[in-house]
């Protein structure tokens, strides 16, 4: 392993030889504050102080009904890895005001996660808001030190596996979904965040080679107009051979295609000499290139008039050399009508030339396509068997951020409560436990959040569940299965559970989903997910803020 | 220089000692369909064909009319270090179809961008739609394969220092921004690209402390919410003593500031018993941590009838001591009302008590801020004069992506030129060199594209500028001053250029606006800034349209 690669790896390994995590994943890559507590706890000599920490988010994006939980592998290998580098220290030294303790900087310099245990839902379930997807326990100031970290490397994580796997539902199971997003991402590290994570979320692959590389995700691309503009006649094509598949035999490809063009031309009612002849040199030397994974970019010049005339006189040709081509790609214009277009021409081709395979030929569209467009397509018809996605996907244009939050809930076994005007922030304080209950068709209901000291509700039995807030929004629940949503992924030091594979998490993240009722996942005003407490933490919530909030005046 | 350093360095050291670049920055960070066309053209022996490509955008980002160009040095180190690894290779012998010729790979195996020359305008500087930001000229398959990266490298970068600099606008010179986005954007990199363009763009500063220690931007931050929670009572303070600043005797601060609560109490009209006591507790000991940079947050309860008065208290027990607090951040609420409640509050401390200055005291406000808020808050009135700046910043909400393509406009001496139904997109072919017109008043006036062959435009000489589509619209400008606005940088294996530091990029920013006239950067309906190409280009780009754009035939 090279200097390079150490890049991306960052110099850990963790025990079970997996990947590796980006560098820049480090204890100083936080907020300033974190520090800066730290050092005021420590100074009010709360060391021995021990907190807990809610991470959950407050909406689902998209104008959803569910969120996709992404992002816990790599927090466990930040947790793993945690620890200031002399460097590290240094840096500190300079940065913070002066008159810091030097102590401190010893005290920092000890520092790992040791100490802090880590709960959290399985990465790739169906979460909802309220419900913390990890809940730390540990040293105050330790835990209140790994929040931007951990906040950072899930919110991102999550919205683009929400997004992702919303794409896949609109798009079908039979359609396939590739990334194709690195050039429009927050930087490098942001490709490949979203390539890793629209895996996840239910894509086939990305376009992305060194997210292939690093996390082994299928990649996938042709090639760009660049390559066929590049080409503006057949006197250009200083190679035309290729060997015969069976026969090994050198033959002339340009030849073929050629013959075939003209042929093609009567078929198609399209004029030969309308169309471009630097395309069919572009796509004859690409097909020589690739003769077993012919795929070709039609709308350079125009569709119907030129690119779907070429590549059938490419794909003709390759045929007669016993290859089979793999389809076309279009990247601009009104996809429902050209791949209707590109269809019919393919299965006019396929009875014509007896060619039957020609009816199954791959038709990819990439042009800026989004949710609302794959939906659009769906009500026109269209005949699309794949479609590559970059902008939107990667940037999720219709919410950039999740707004995961991480709130302090316990502190030395005493509940904390935030308190705001806006009564969607207050916080649900205390140490929770998090139960999802599922009807007997195999539903999920509702999730039930309840005090670490109550008893977990049971199969059933009747389970009063409240609305956090809402006094009057109750109801029973006799669950048929209940599901304990928290395992306990990191304590004393080490991860506490065997990790999925990231094509594990991809496949939770469908079964996962397949819990939930359509109603919650449609696209146009899904029916809110129920999330509750019990009885006996909505008293303690209540009794708690009314404690809390202080009584106005007015005058 | 330890493994996890390396991790954020690549490896690679520029000769000048600088920044390390990201190590996920290297040749595999590309879409796969770059490497096939690299193998076809090979495979098509096109290896000695030449090639100049455009990278430019077709819009402005955020409704404006101007963009910031940020990310050349990045692209630098990227073609410094341009080499594919031999686990690159492996992983390609993998990834490619079979049948890839062994050849291909020794000949990507010593593959360098010693070949290229790239030209670029100045980092930092404003540009426009249509004019080449950076032009590549080299050998078709190297400056094919730098695409993706040099995309990927440029959008972001560009976005966010556009982003930054017109948060800058509307804030005015005298007020403080800060980037607090970390959390939200898109992984861990991103965070780091946001902090390091935001401060391009005339941020002041980040909460991002691995950006400080990477970029060298100063890094910001005092205490979150949580610090204040995380004390319920004045029982809980375990220390309560600080040396008195000058005569270095210990003092309970926390008696300073009850004696001064009970005192602002009446002076503010705000009950001692309805404000607080864990809130007083958590600046007390956060003062006694920072006695010199004491900055609070006041909105953890009620900003009246808590936050302030606690505030005050801590602060002028710290004034007994000899210590000036910093200020105050406000996290909610209406921040336009508040801000000025604590302007006020802190004039009346400052007479009462015979304090000047607190009357100057700092007051930051950082909740959901965006560009409009801030527009919003200039007319309502506030008294801000720092803005903590988080989500809406980093993820560019009104427009996440910036859009930059990079296409091919001649190959082998000849142009090329890529055609659309849609006239926006079509390219403008040929190898071309841009300048920009000035007035005399130095504002300017016009960006002109000219074929390279073409003499540069000269000062006092009326030269004849046309919209590069619409036929009628022309203008004859008489420039007091022409800039060329291209710079080889890379040439012949090297930077060719001293690459200015971070700050002088920053600076060049301000001054690069400071060119614009206001009507082209004001928020609301901006004039559009003027690209015009000569007329020699205009009719080369047209004679070459009409060549390649087939006739259509109705029928």
């Amino acid at each position: 392993m090279n200097d390079r690669e150490l890049g991306c790896a960052g110099g850990q390994f963790m025990d079970r030889g997996r990947m590796n995590q980006n560098g820049v994943v480090q204890p100083l890559l936080t907020d300033l504050y974190q520090i800066t507590m730290a050092y005021a706890y420590w100074k009010s000599d709360k060391t021995d102080d021990t907190a807990v920490f809610d991470l959950f988010f407050r909406n689902n994006p998209f104008h959803g009904e569910f969120t996709i939980f992404a992002g816990l592998e790599e927090c466990l290998k930040f947790l793993d890895s945690f620890h200031y580098s002399q460097s590290d220290i240094e840096y500190l030294k300079q940065t913070l005001p002066e008159g810091i303790e030097h102590e401190f900087f010893e005290y920092l310099g000890n520092l790992t996660a040791r100490d802090v245990t880590l709960y959290a839902i399985d990465e790739g379930t169906v979460a909802f808001p309220r419900v913390p997807i990890i809940k730390i326990e540990g040293p105050l100031i330790i835990v209140q030190l790994l929040e931007t970290t951990l906040l950072t490397l899930v919110n991102y994580a999550s919205l683009m596996a929400t997004n992702a796997a919303r794409y896949r539902m609109v798009a079908g199971k039979h359609v396939k979904l590739l990334e194709f997003g690195l050039r429009r991402a927050q930087g490098p590290d942001g490709g490949l965040s979203a390539s890793k994570y629209s895996y996840t979320g239910g894509f086939d692959g990305t376009s992305n080679v060194l997210a292939g590389k690093l996390f082994n995700i299928p990649v996938k691309g042709t090639h760009a107009h660049a390559y066929i503009t590049s080409f503006s006649s057949i006197g250009e094509l200083k190679t035309r051979l290729i060997k015969h598949k069976q026969t090994g035999i050198l033959e002339d490809l340009l030849e073929h295609a050629v013959r075939h063009r003209a042929l093609l031309s009567h078929l198609l009612d399209v004029s030969t000499e309308e169309s471009s002849e630097g395309e069919l040199a572009a796509m004859v030397s690409y097909a020589i290139a690739f003769p077993d994974g012919f795929m070709a970019l039609v709308d350079t010049y125009d569709v119907k008039r030129s690119g779907l005339l070429n590549f059938s006189a490419v794909a003709l040709a390759l045929n007669d050399l016993g290859y089979h081509a793999l389809g076309i790609r279009i990247d601009s214009g009104d996809l429902a009508y050209l791949s209707c277009l590109a269809r019919e021409t393919f299965e006019k081709v396929a009875e014509r030339f007896k060619v039957p395979w020609f009816n199954k030929l791959t038709i990819v569209a990439s042009n800026d396509i989004n949710e609302d467009t794959i939906l659009s397509l769906n009500e026109q018809g269209h005949k699309i068997d794949c479609f590559g996605i970059g902008t939107h996907l990667v940037t999720c244009q219709r919410q950039p951020a999740l707004g995961c939050v991480y709130k302090l809930v316990e502190i030395n076994g005493q509940p904390r409560i935030k308190l705001s005007q806006d009564v969607e922030k207050v916080t649900m304080p205390g140490n929770k436990n998090a139960y999802r209950l599922y009807s007997a068709d195999g539903h999920a209901l509702i999730d039930l959040l309840q005090k670490v000291s109550e008893p977990p509700p049971a199969v059933g039995q009747k389970v009063l569940c409240r609305h956090p807030f809402q006094e009057s929004k109750r109801a029973y629940v006799i669950p048929s299965h209940v599901e304990s949503l928290y395992k306990v992924y990191w304590k004393s030091g080490k991860i506490c559970q065997q990790l999925p594979t990231l094509e594990q998490v991809r496949e939770k993240v469908q079964i996962s989903l397949k819990t939930l009722r359509n109603d919650h996942k449609r696209t146009l005003n899904p029916t809110p997910y129920k999330v509750a407490v019990s009885d006996n933490l909505y008293n303690f919530i209540h009794d708690l803020w009314l404690q809390n909030a202080p009584i106005g005046e007015l005058s």
